[in-house]
């Protein structure tokens, strides 16, 4: 007998337990329908009794504010109590609004809308990692001195509860470092490199193809959306003001074919990680394409997915998996903050997870390392003509600039003329000693254009 | 230039940031300082600074309850703060106590002070899974009635904040399914079995030496302890009362090498899976051995290591993955679920999220569907003595039954005689049907012995 997957009722389905109209009500101001808010206003409208009867409060749309009015309208056709409004500001300053949803994006209008909510005291939900990441400071100081909330679950790894993981789950410990994945266009364009053996640009398009990566690519491929959100989980890891322009940045666009075969036939995958790492008396904190071993648990994410690893010094290495963009795993995000902000809304004191993880006066800014300083193993990439006595003089070279080879090995590019590759695996070195002995080998007999370099990570 | 790695003062170490005396104190009474009562107190002592900072309350142990009172006054000897007391129910009952940590163990004693606690008006955080699995309706309903807190998230994969996932961070989700590795212990022979090739025997004896085994391991081979803890999942997720005795177990202790070996030539790893699914008007709720892709995120989680992955409406596939034992990684946990606790402490009204991630009145039972009902794929194996002849009468009685085979595979049995197996991985079946052929197989002429079945779950 095979059963039959027929669609049920639960008690906690919408059709069998309606929203009791006793239940104390969180009215949601929603500003922008777009994929975040037409996400978010779905997964409510959808979820809104089971939700209900996990929270014992009634979350609800009660006002939209959107560009095309048109359209909203249609949205929320069939719900009575939601009122479509022309003014985006007029909706965050509304007194019959406890909570505004920031859906529009940008950083410029979003930020205005944000600061205007927090001036007339009404919580905000936002899933802006751009936003936060530039603007977070005064974001946060405004929001602590109107006693508010600003939930941002969103703008990290959309549907992973990573900030509630970080700021929440480990908060007994002392985080050691942070690495993730967090872009999900630029893990989908290496993951096609490496299964198809593509070009960057070829997998680039198939990605925009797929709706995987906007028209213009460059905010992700060159790591600066990484590089927003490693900026979010730093400050809550460390207790570190939000610091983008401190993070050393590099994206992917530049990464060839060959590196990503190479590294495979080495047993690493090349994923750009963002990674934020306690080190000497300060931080490091920096986004670039990095090897991985390939039987490394962050080294299996593949395509869009995305995934945090932390390593904190009671619970040692955990780690957090999940879809990284997309519309209702955003609402899934943006709706757990309102339950977060309705547990406290309404109440004259109230004791939510501070911002930033810390009580605001231990947010303390720590230096942040020197790339010259950073110390991590390398792979070198030389194009040869004469494989053996390049190979001799590249090792010489290294050796003399105290770099540590663990392992040289010899390709033929696939493309072209088939010329011959030299593929160095260093030990620990720093990036200026690195720099300096790629300048020398670039320089030997035999070696044919730049040095290739990319960074190793073990993560354990 | 090599970085030096030297210990460092950060502003949130304890040394650079004493407690300020002002912060409200949260008074911890521990009873038990084995592992995890141990390890708390260290964690609580070494980033008591630091938590501090974070929450903006002291939390501290101010009672200490012990069987071996001298190990206890030894433990807290250097902390003038901490009163070491012979009795664990007046600790329990004692005005100045806020919090009761039950580290004791077991289910009877523990039972009783844990109920102690809460009929004096104390929260209560414990990491004792099979306490709450048995006795979680009553501890529930007394700290319900008391307006008090529980807090478990040490019970289920330690180090993993799983509990505040499912109730807090997927909270805007329909739940579909729970699928975890939630036992260390048999996660570690499982992976000593496949990357060893060693017996189950062999494998339990080098767990049982390198500490990943109790002496007496039944609790863990034979599945009650994950059957404990996917009784926790499933009430979060689906907002059912705690029902361990609805869950069917099944062990690895029967398994046997061949099958860790032949699945892995056919590209499949065997993983204990506690499992928890919405099924037609019910439940599955099970613990059993599976067959996972080699390829699948849970079959790359080796060793001791835990990953929870859930599937629902909103968010799509998140794992989690981390330590599922161990002293420190458990206090993690613990002190986590004290700072939950710390921030409604005191207050006469407060709205922590509810014990089972549903307001209580929401809180309905679902029935468990029959095993015999079950739908998934399975694996079989037949020894046979002439397979050419067997292989042609095995997919008769198969077709004859309905059963739809995926892939035959011949195999070799490495130990003994040589003698041949047959392997057959059915398309989904009922458990039902499938024991049926399984008989029927068993009767065929050149069919020795049992059918080994074994479940195959895709996951995705």
């Amino acid at each position: 007998m095979h059963h039959s997957h027929h669609t049920v009722s639960f008690a906690q389905d919408a059709s069998a337990l309606p929203v009791p109209p006793a239940l104390p009500r969180l009215r949601v101001g929603l500003i922008g329908l777009g994929t975040v808010g037409g996400g978010t206003y779905r997964v409510l409208q959808r979820n809104r009794a089971l939700i209900a009867a996990r929270t014992g409060r009634d979350i609800a749309v009660t006002k939209v504010a959107a560009r095309n009015r048109a359209r909203a309208q249609a949205l929320v056709a069939d719900d009575a109590d939601v009122a479509v409004v022309e003014d985006a500001f007029a909706l965050a300053a509304h007194p019959d609004i406890d909570v505004v949803v920031e859906a529009i994006g940008g950083t410029t209008v979003a930020r205005e809308l944000v600061l205007c909510a927090i001036a007339h005291g009404k919580h905000v939900v936002t899933a802006n990692k751009a936003l936060l990441a530039e603007h977070g400071e005064a974001i946060f100081a405004a929001a602590q001195a109107q006693g508010v909330v600003v939930g941002y679950e969103g703008a990290v790894a959309v549907s992973i509860p990573i900030i509630k993981a970080l700021r929440e789950g480990l908060t007994a410990n002392r985080i050691e470092w942070v690495a993730g994945i967090i872009n999900g266009t630029t893990n989908f364009i290496l993951s096609e490199m490496r299964s198809k053996g593509v070009s960057f640009a070829d997998a680039l398009a198939d990605a925009q193809a797929r709706g995987f990566a906007e028209a213009d690519p460059a905010f992700d491929v060159e790591g600066v959306d990484a590089a927003h959100k490693i900026t979010l989980l730093a400050a809550n890891a460390f207790g570190v003001p939000v610091r983008f322009d401190a993070v050393h940045v590099e994206g992917i666009h530049t990464l060839e074919q060959a590196d990503v075969g190479f590294a495979e036939r080495l047993g690493y995958r090349v994923k750009l990680l963002g990674l934020a790492k306690r080190q000497g008396l300060g931080l490091e904190l920096r986004v670039h394409p990095t090897l991985l071993a390939d039987d490394h648990l962050l080294a299996q994410v593949h395509g869009s997915m995305n995934a945090v690893l932390v390593k904190s010094d009671a619970a040692g290495l955990t780690m957090y998996y999940g879809a990284g963009a997309g519309a209702e795993q955003t609402a899934s995000a943006v709706i757990a903050d309102l339950v977060d902000v309705a547990r406290v809304a309404g109440q004259a004191q109230h004791d939510r997870v501070p911002h930033l993880a810390f009580q605001p006066q231990a947010v303390v800014p720590l230096p942040v390392a020197p790339m010259a300083d950073l110390v991590c193993r390398h792979y070198l990439r030389l194009d040869v003509a004469d494989v053996q006595q390049t190979a001799a003089r590249a090792l010489a070279t290294l050796g003399e600039a105290g770099v540590q080879v663990e392992r040289m090995e010899r390709f033929t590019h696939a493309d072209g003329d088939g010329a011959s590759a030299l593929v160095v695996l260093t030990l620990p070195a720093t990036q200026a000693c690195i720099a300096a002995v790629a300048a020398r080998l670039e320089r030997l007999p035999g070696v044919r254009g730049s040095v290739r370099q990319l960074r190793l990570e073990t993560l354990h």
